[in-house]
């Protein structure tokens, strides 16, 4: 079973490492990441950098896919060769994931139309223009196509998604491995559970970051 | 701020993410992946490489040090350059922090002498023998040491240290902007959580694990 994992500059690290994380740990599993061109490739913030093994042409027939967001996702909007390569992909996938932002770049290659599908909660009222209906749930299935919600959802995302494909037991155990018993010292995850001067505050800084003038 | 965060070879990815995903984020905070050698360092599966960009040498004064585990960890427990830099970069640091099987490497640069600490759940019982104390609490602060469990606890760790350092608003807005409201599809995250079979049979693969007998 081989986990293509995609990378661009500007992605989000736990976007895709969450996934990655869980998903690598299935038996018989082989996660590879994969971009237009190898080597390492630099995250939102610059200060990390993952490397890519394979191009894009090396990955023909992966299981799994999963697209990660970031502000990175922004450049991966339009018709070309990566979008050809997700469609190329998604004939032949079992799944087709997404983490935060990377639903846009699903739905911007024309795969969400139609389904319910998730994204960063910032991002949420992007979905219906690529013709997909948002959902305000952390990880949603429609068919074979998986989007999580933003950031950390991928572990989420990857545990349940484990629990489908392999069963309640292996999931669990790829559970304990990584001792994931979640004990946030605050409340504040999603939009409508933050102090409501922070989800303002971050509404308000998105716009920015989505007029690209970050 | 300078965050420095340890790689060597067989490192588990989410151990370093997690801390770095969230403290990265604080205000004027700059993170850096340091090691022995500088270049893509490949994690416990193999599958993933991540670039260190500074060698052990050029980062003499981090405000906070992160020690992931992994596997790899078994490689870095004899005295030698990496305990003595740890060492030397401790005396400068505002917080000295592990995640996971980091705790052991903590410790075996004689930094967690007489102080509470954690690690994996399969890794707890080497702590005292380094002279420290295992609680089973998620994430441990002991003065400036904190020490953090399994894998994904480095979320938490990272939460909360930041919310120490920067107010409970600066974490709530990390938080919310990862999106962080843990939905696990099963409360199996915990040795006394999951089912008492999948434990066992963890708790039994660990002990060639630690034999180095992979």
């Amino acid at each position: 079973m081989q986990i293509a994992i995609l990378l661009y500059d500007r992605f989000t690290t736990l976007d895709a490492v969450g996934p990655y994380e869980t998903l690598s740990r299935l038996p018989e599993a082989e996660a590879v990441f994969v971009a237009e061109r190898t080597g390492v490739h630099r995250n939102d913030i610059g200060s990390l950098g993952l490397a890519a093994d394979a191009t894009l042409s090396e990955v023909t027939a992966p299981d799994i896919l999963v697209v990660p967001g970031g502000p990175g996702q922004l450049a991966q909007m339009a018709d070309g060769p990566l979008h050809e390569w997700i469609r190329a992909v998604d004939a032949g996938t079992t799944w087709t994931t997404s983490v935060c932002t990377g639903s846009l770049i699903l739905g911007a290659a024309g795969l969400l139309k139609g389904r319910r599908a998730t994204s960063h909660w910032l991002a949420l009222d992007q979905l219906p223009a690529l013709g997909a209906e948002p959902t305000g749930e952390r990880v949603v299935f429609d068919g074979k196509y998986v989007t999580a919600a933003g950031v950390s959802s991928g572990i989420d995302m990857g545990l349940t998604l484990a629990g489908r494909i392999a069963g309640d037991a292996v999931a669990q155990t790829i559970q304990l491995g990584i001792e994931y018993d979640p004990q946030p010292p605050y409340d504040a995850g999603a939009p409508d559970k933050a102090p409501a001067e922070i989800t303002a505050m971050l509404r308000e800084r998105s716009r920015f970051l989505l007029a690209g003038e970050e």
